[in-house]
C-alpha cells in the first residue's frame, strides 16, 4: 500500500497511485499528492515525497540553488531587501529539474521503461536528462519551428525528438495520440502531480537559507504555475508542521501578451485566441491546466497576480546582467518587472524582504541584439 | 598588515600581497598566496582566503556543486565508483566561477575600479559577471574568430570586448600592454595567485561530500591546469589539519593536440609550435605558465598526465549525455576519456573510488553534428 494517494484539486475525488492518472476521473480537474496522515508534516525539515525509496531515487543533483542577494535591484526598487533563488544553477539549467526528478523517480521505481512529453524548451531538455539518467526511453514533441539551441540539448541526451508542424497546441495533442495509441506513460511537465511535488523543495530550502529573514513575499514567473503551487505547497507543509513562523504572500508574473492567470485575477476578458508572441517562452502557456490553483494559492495567500510588457522582460533581463552579474532567460526577468509593479502599486513595501524566483538559464534564450 | 603573502612556486621569493604583481619579481615564476602561520590550517573545515571580510565578498553562489555517482560510467570501465563534481552547475556554467570570486574579492575589497581579461570563453564570462556583480569596469580581449554565443555572454554583462586579429597569444599580448598603458589590473585566471586560491574550494567541499568513500584519484582536465594545482592545494590543507586521512592522486589529462603537461611528464618532445586544433577548447593552451607547478602536484600526489584524442573526447561527450545525462563541454569530456586510459594502464583499479572533475556546461560549447 502507498503512502499517498491523488486528489482532485477542483472536486476532492481520490484515486489510487500510478503514472497514468493525469487528471481527475470525475470531473476532469488536476491531481495532487496527498500523503496518508502519518506521513504527512515535514516535522524533520524534509520534504514528503510520492516514491518510497529515496536511494534509489533519479538524481543529477537537482536543487540546493544558492539564494543570491540582489543589492543593486533592491536599491533600484527602493526596498530592504531581495533574494534571488539561482533555480539556473540547476542540472540541465532551469527549476525544471526539481520536478523532472520527482517524476522520473516515481516513474523508474514502477518500473516504467519509456515517456512521452511535449515541450520545445526548458521541461524537453529536462526530462531528456533524467530519462537519460534512468535508463528509460523519452518522446519529446515539439513544434517543428522550436528554437535549434533547444532541440538539440533535447537530442543530445539521446531523446527521440518529433517535430511537429503547426502551433504549441498540436505537439500536445500529437503527444497524446502517440501515448494511447502505444499505452504509453505522458510525462507531463504541466499535468503530473509528481512533478508538481518535486518543485516543493524549493520552499524547503529556501526556508532553510533565509531562516534569518524570511521574505514576506515570493515573486514567480508563471506559465503552467507549478513554481507558484509546488514551493506553496511546501511552504504550507512547513507551517504546518511549525518549523516556518509565516508564509510568504506568492505573485503571479505573466507576459501580456499570455496573461490568462493575470486576466482571471483581475476579472477581466481574455481568451487564449488574445494569446501573441512573447520573448518569455517559458511562460508562454495559453491554457494552463491548473489555472484555478494557481489562483487559490493567491488567494490562500494573499498574493497578486500581474502582466508586463516585453519591453520591461528585455530591459530587466539586461538590467539583471550588468547590475547583478545574472544572465537569467527572459522569462526569469519577467518576475522582476513584476516586482516592480508591485512596489509601484504599495503591495511590496519598503521594508519588506522579497524572493524571486530566477527559473532558467540566459544561456538557452539569448536575449534580442 | 596582511594575513598572507605571495611567494614564488620556484624560488620561494615572497612579495607583498596587491593585485598588480603577478609574476616574481625575482625569476618570474608563479605566485602563490602563503598565509601566515596562525592563519594556516583549514581546522575549522573552512579554507582560509585572501581576502578579509568575508560578509563583503563577491559571489554569485559558486561552488556547493553536487558529487553526482556515475554507475553507468563505472559499469563501462569496470571500477567500483566513480564520482562527476558537477561544476557546470556554477553561475555562468564553469569551475571557473570559484577562482573568480575570490579574485574579484580582493579587487573590490581593495578598491579596484577596473580590471583587464583575455580569453575566448568561460573565464571571459565569469570575469565578466563577478566584475559587474562588483561594480568594477571590464574589458575582455578574445581572438577576433571567438566562437560568437561566447562572446555574447561576455557582453550581455556589459563587460568591453576587444576583438584582436590572429592567434589566441595575440589576445593575450594586446590585454597586457592595454593594462600596462593604463596601469590598470590584469585579472589573468592563468596568473593570479587568487583565483587559483578560490579553486581550492572544490577540494574543501569533495571532502566533505565524499566523506564516507574518499577517493583514490581526482581525474581532472588541464590547460592551465587551475583544477589540478587549487584542488591539489585544498586537499593539502585538509590533511595537514587532520581533516582527511589521505589525499588524492591528481590526474591531468590533455588533448592530444595540445599536450604540453602531458608531454612533459612523458619526457617526450613537445613545443606550441606542434599546437593543432582540438574540440576541448578549454584546455588548449599551449605555454601554461604553472606547467612546472600541475608536474609537482603530479609528482606530490602519484599522479599521472596523459593526452587523448578529439575522436574519444566526442565519444565520451555523447556518452555522458545519453548514460548519465550530464551534458558536459568537450573539455570535461577529456577527463573521462582520460579515465579510460588510466583504467586500461592498470593506475586506476577496480577498488577504487574516482572523483571527476566536470569543468563545465555543454550549452556554452556545442558537440559537432
Amino acid at each position: 500500500m502507498s503512502h499517498f494517494d491523488l486528489c482532485c484539486f477542483a472536486c476532492g475525488a481520490t484515486h489510487a497511485s500510478d503514472m497514468y492518472t493525469l487528471a481527475c476521473e470525475r470531473c476532469g480537474g488536476p491531481l495532487d499528492v496527498r500523503y496518508a496522515a502519518e506521513t504527512t508534516g515535514a516535522s524533520g525539515g524534509e520534504p514528503p515525497m510520492p516514491y518510497h525509496d529515496r536511494a534509489a531515487a533519479v538524481t543529477l543533483g537537482e536543487g540546493g540553488t544558492p539564494c543570491v542577494e540582489l543589492r543593486a535591484v533592491a536599491g533600484m526598487l527602493g526596498i530592504r531587501r531581495v533574494y534571488g533563488k539561482a533555480e539556473y544553477q540547476n542540472p540541465t539549467g532551469s527549476f525544471k529539474d526539481r520536478g523532472t526528478a520527482a517524476m522520473m523517480s516515481v516513474a523508474a521505481e514502477l518500473g516504467v521503461t519509456a515517456v512521452v512529453e511535449d515541450s520545445s524548451g526548458n521541461a524537453g531538455a529536462s526530462v531528456a536528462a533524467y530519462a537519460a539518467r534512468a535508463g528509460i526511453e523519452a518522446h519529446v514533441f515539439a513544434p517543428a519551428d522550436a528554437p535549434a539551441a533547444k532541440l538539440s540539448q533535447i537530442r543530445v541526451f539521446g531523446a527521440h525528438t518529433h517535430l511537429i508542424e503547426g502551433p504549441r497546441q498540436a505537439a500536445e495533442e500529437a503527444a497524446v495520440a502517440y501515448c494511447e495509441a502505444r499505452g504509453m506513460v505522458y510525462a507531463s511537465h504541466n499535468l503530473s502531480a509528481y512533478f508538481l511535488e518535486g518543485t516543493k523543495t524549493f520552499a524547503y530550502e529556501a526556508a532553510r537559507q533565509l531562516a534569518d529573514d524570511s521574505p514576506q513575499h515570493l515573486v514567480t514567473p508563471v506559465g503552467n504555475g507549478s513554481l507558484a503551487t509546488g514551493p506553496w505547497k511546501g511552504y504550507v507543509e512547513l507551517a504546518d508542521a511549525g518549523l516556518i513562523k509565516y508564509r510568504p504572500r506568492v505573485h503571479a508574473v505573466q507576459a501580456r501578451a499570455v496573461m490568462p492567470v493575470a486576466a482571471a485575477y483581475e476579472g477581466s476578458a481574455w481568451s487564449s485566441a488574445d494569446a501573441r508572441r512573447t520573448i518569455a517562452g517559458g511562460i508562454s502557456v495559453a491554457t494552463p491546466p491548473r489555472k484555478a490553483q494557481v489562483l487559490d494559492v493567491l488567494r490562500q495567500s494573499g498574493g497578486e497576480a500581474l502582466a508586463v510588457d516585453d519591453g520591461d522582460i528585455a530591459r530587466w533581463q539586461r538590467l539583471l546582467a550588468k547590475e547583478e552579474g545574472i544572465y537569467a532567460e527572459p522569462t526569469s526577468a519577467a518576475a522582476f518587472a513584476g516586482l516592480q509593479e508591485l512596489v509601484a502599486r504599495g503591495v511590496v513595501g519598503a521594508g519588506d524582504c522579497v524572493l524571486v524566483a530566477i527559473t532558467g538559464s540566459g544561456l538557452k534564450d539569448t536575449p534580442p541584439a
